[in-house]
């Protein structure tokens, strides 16, 4: 199966002192790749579609599985039995006893940390975390002046060009907490953790309730924003996420069903808007 | 414990025209982080040290084990049996009766896909993947041309701005296959799967082995270089691996160890080179 790996979706492009545009905008396509050895899930990875037949053979080599294409038999791409979209695989070995099953699913059964694993719909992701009611529209303005403001807070990153950049922001656009990390969802894990920490926690074991909480109002990041980011700020409820760089097709399309805003380069006063509404 | 998110190593910076310098350079720390619940591990993910608390009850509340900060009750770095370097955290919760941890460890008991789990120390990563034969000095001429090539190559980012691209090089530095993915790991997994598929495969079950194989000499990314991405190398038996961007700590201590070229920063001529040796 050839697809495409972008998709055009209509955005609406806000340009500093100019009046805001509709237009259409390509986006990278994201799929989860079901990978199957002999019939059996052993991971769920959030890809681009094409080349999946290279992704699990070079996947299940660079995991040990497999140490040489002659460990290979046949490399077949099937609708699963619940799913016509193309997004399993399951590559068939010369010596299938050789697989140890049990510690290959434990070690590598995961999506990446995307909060997402064998079933991977939007639909599995709503039963854990419901969609947030209709956000306010937000003001381009108030998102104008995160990139300056983190730019300012990622220490780090001037110094070693090598970390991901995460903060929280208030109403009036205003940073309250900024972290880096090595990985784009350590970093975003982190800021969520933060507010979490700063929360009246637990009296003790059976201990009377905290009062209720303060959600924060967006998340800003210094890359990309993929599913597993969107999907992190969903179950943290925070309503408007905003990014340096590009949204992923997941990204956009979960970002719309959630009641999510979704913004995307986030530069020099300009900004894609993915989803939900931004006044100018 | 208070770390420093940055290391400085040695290295040699080589800039067109100019001889080689010797300098230091600060890397972003990359270690491994366990994290446990009521004393029984969960997940370990990749991360830079600092804010390992907020981290750990971040990616459990938008994992679904927590919804709110009155469900913690305590959170304790801690050494563990086995490790003094605090990279292991235990949250304690008001209602532990109420996580199911079958589900849970199953569902993200991974390293986001970073090939490691459990114990997460080189060490283990070499009884599955023996280091190289110290490389073959690689000349930067061969390597100057890398970013050039690639981009020429990266169609789909060069639409969406949403793609990470991984390609092989040959001894000449030639690209001979590039690949695009919204994922790091999976674009190098597509072109090391792309290589495997390309030779000739075992004949069927109870065939004659295939005969020996090229090894590809080169990996080339668009970003950044983590621990998974040179472990991905290791286990493909690559040698050299350049990128337009930084590596880790991790990352440069692994090549280090294994016999590996790590060339970081490629871009107009010049480079960092972390491990192994690059010849004018």
């Amino acid at each position: 199966m050839n697809r495409s790996p972008y998709l055009a979706v209509s955005i609406h492009r806000h340009t500093a002192g100019q009046p805001v545009a509709a237009v259409s905008d390509d986006v990278v396509v994201e799929e989860p790749l079901e990978i199957r050895v002999e019939g059996r899930p052993v991971a769920v990875t959030m890809r681009t579609p094409g080349n999946d037949d290279e992704l699990a053979v070079g996947f299940l080599q660079t995991e040990g599985v497999i140490t040489s294409a002659a460990d290979l038999l046949e490399v077949n791409q099937c609708p699963s039995t619940t799913d016509a979209t193309g997004n399993s695989i399951d590559v068939l070995l010369r010596r299938p006893g050789a697989v140890d099953f049990e510690r290959l699913t434990r070690h590598v059964f995961s999506a990446s940390s995307c909060g997402l694993c064998g079933k991977a719909t939007i639909e599995s992701i709503h039963l854990r975390f419901p969609p947030l009611a209709p956000a306010t529209s937000v003001s381009a303005r108030i998102l104008e002046h995160l990139p300056d403001q983190l730019t300012r807070l990622q220490e780090t990153f001037q110094r070693t060009g090598g970390l991901h950049g995460a903060a929280l922001f208030d109403e009036t656009g205003t940073i309250t907490v900024a972290r880096e990390d090595v990985g784009r969802h350590n970093a975003v894990d982190k800021v969520i953790g933060h507010m979490l920490l700063r929360k009246p926690q637990g009296s003790g074991r059976n201990g009377t309730p905290a009062p209720p909480e303060h959600r924060p109002f967006g998340l800003f990041v210094s890359g990309r924003v993929s599913f597993e980011i969107i999907q992190k700020a969903l179950a943290a409820r925070i309503a408007v996420v905003a990014a340096v760089s590009a949204p992923s097709s997941l990204a956009v399309e979960f970002a719309r069903k959630n009641g999510q805003v979704l913004v995307g380069f986030l530069r020099a006063g300009r900004m894609n808007v993915y989803a939900g509404e931004v006044s100018p």
